[in-house]
């Protein structure tokens, strides 16, 4: 009888799910997908069952993680007909300096990853809220933990390491990486596009309201963008990026506000739309008249093309870049920006086909290649799960 | 009959100044030199004739700028021989969004000035108080600022912006960038080394106890690696540089840590110091056995790699890379170790010239060429002073 694997991707006030079937040949197909969203208020469950037919049910003010998690199952089971659900697969944000691979979550793993909260307190305790509510509800299900930084654990120290004291790296402070599932789920798929560059030196230009790059060699991570957090490295929608620590010591010092009013400033504030003040969504940008949303489109092209030549420097080469995520995938005249400031390597933009959203977006002839490949983070964590469950 | 200019720069702790002597023609030539040390402790003036005689003068506990700046004008009068002082050049750290270029300082200039202190609190104040100092022991002596930030003022507005909302900028939350007066140095000496590369696109490294980068296309800045304070970008002697504004937040909300400890921890306990726990003299870590001395020089020639690639990228080409400041004119390995990361860009680096200390260090058939050029910051502020006195 086939086999279904649940993904759950749970974040504070939302619950990502998604079953997929496993083949006795090991492919995987996706069946069903939805989301509960609003947890702490006025909760609701979407189902979509990939043939037409969406519902919504409301779960109740007040609804928890243990709750929507019931209803996730319930709806999951609702649909399941022949399939059995043999395992659950959770995007975690963090695997610390640990994990540089999916594991299946038993007590300790579960321990060693809730003290790894204060590392990514505004995802982490979310991620294992899932994990311990399908626990309870159904304690014999396999679950297997898939962590955004598990990639990056290739990179070499010196692309990991802050330049402070000894005694913060030995307590965690690294630069750890993030959007892991879809950089694998890209050098995966890598050499069926462009098997040179699969075995050479390509930027992956993971952008969607979270960003990033990511240097692979061969493959392999090599040095990332984003740092510690995931408030490092490119603007994002709502996220500064890269910013000088200063400013941090500023704030607090001279214009006094506290922690929590920075953090609010620079994860919610930020990016995209702190400079357009018009939206977080390139979109909208795109679309926008307003001369501050051209502003904040030229600061992200501007940031990625120059964070593109960092990692070109580290990786002694750059043979391709991918354009992955949402604006990676859709944003067209992003792409072009981005990619007219790498004419002086050789890189000839097909402005036909990158209109068309690539796959392939530079001219035969060009020296540096440029495509578009959409990612798929669900499915590296269900292909993890369905490796990992017995 | 010849005239004398000047030069100071005054930090917290320590007043540094020259003489120098206008010829006719207006060339400068340097005529005396010292600095002023322990400044608020046992203060001592230095005073070094250039001919062989150095002498130095304990200024009593607790001696202040005043008392300094009284002293260091009474051992250049006894120096000034036939000369006459006309006027005095300081350095002065942060000319905010105005300056673009030196000025005379009058009142009106004093007070902007003085309301850019919260933007660099450390040496601003001290900076102005030399100048407060002097107009008090000789108020008729035409004073003019020489700002470190001015050369950055030609940037592009993307480079100088951060992804934050715009009431922050409007408050002059900006990238302004430092080291303005060694660049402006190198500028100006550029042409005579490498006509093409003048006119064309350069990296100039400024590696000293500070250290940043810039990207001068045709001879202005465009880009560079500090930031809003002299904390960002590369790791420095006890800096950290460029560092995931995430850690900053951890380091209050998980570590309990203050402002002030973290300013000090950023400021004075990071950089090469904080990682090889041996020095944050580079010199001393290229003599260590430590392999933690080994890994500090790794993280800097890393990380320096990895900017000269984002701004050769923000340039759109690389046609040399200068290097200049303690690091850059006598490091030899390190050098070797940032530029052997280029060779993807066909620079071939000549080690016997290297090891010389330049001036070209790289081959005659290196597609991007490499330079030695001493800075002296020292003679730009002269040369301004001079310029701008009646």
């Amino acid at each position: 009888m086939p086999d279904a694997i649940l993904v759950l991707n749970a974040g504070s006030s939302s619950v990502k799910y998604a079953v997929y079937r496993r083949e006795d040949d090991g492919t995987l197909e996706v069946r069903l997908r939805g989301q509960v969203e609003g947890l702490g208020g006025a909760a609701r469950l979407h189902v979509d069952d990939l043939d037409g037919a969406v519902t919504t049910r409301e779960l109740g003010a007040g609804a928890d993680h243990d709750a929507a998690l019931a209803a996730v199952l319930e709806a999951v089971h609702a649909h399941l007909g022949d399939l059995t659900l043999v395992g659950v697969g959770h995007r975690v944000v963090h695997g610390g300096q640990v994990h540089s691979a999916p594991v299946v979550i038993d007590e300790a793993v579960l321990d060693a990853l809730h003290r790894l909260e204060p590392l990514a307190p505004l995802h982490q305790p979310h991620n294992l809220a899932a994990v311990e509510a399908v626990g309870r509800v159904a304690p014999d299900l396999p679950q297997v933990a898939c962590f955004d930084t598990a990639f990056h654990r290739t990179q070499p120290a010196v692309a990991q390491r802050f330049a402070l004291p000894r005694a913060y790296e030995q307590r965690g402070v690294l630069r750890y990486g993030f959007h892991g599932l879809s950089y694998e789920f890209i050098a995966a798929r890598l050499p069926e596009y462009d098997p040179d560059a699969a075995n050479g030196c390509t930027v992956v230009a993971h952008l969607g309201a979270g960003a990033s790059l990511c240097a692979l060699d061969q493959g392999r991570s090599v040095a990332t963008t984003m740092g510690f957090t995931a408030l490092d490295g490119l603007p994002m929608g709502q996220r500064c990026g890269n910013i000088d620590p200063g400013v941090i010591l500023y704030l607090l010092q001279q214009e006094g506000m506290t922690p929590a009013e920075i953090e609010r400033l620079l994860y919610r504030e930020s990016g995209l739309l702190g400079v357009s003040g018009v939206s977080a969504d390139m979109r909208v940008l795109l679309d926008s008249d307003d001369p501050a949303a051209a502003e904040a489109i030229d600061l992200f092209c501007h940031r990625a093309l120059r964070e593109i030549g960092g990692l070109a420097a580290v990786l002694g080469g750059l043979d391709a870049v991918v354009f992955t995520a949402g604006i990676g995938e859709h944003a067209a005249p992003v792409r072009q920006r981005i990619l007219e400031g790498l004419g002086w390597l050789g890189l000839e933009l097909d402005d036909a086909a990158n209109a068309a959203d690539g796959p392939r977006i530079t001219t035969p002839g060009s020296a540096v290649n440029a495509w578009v490949i959409p990612t798929d983070e669900e499915r590296v964590i269900a292909a993890h799960a369905a490796r990992l469950v017995p």
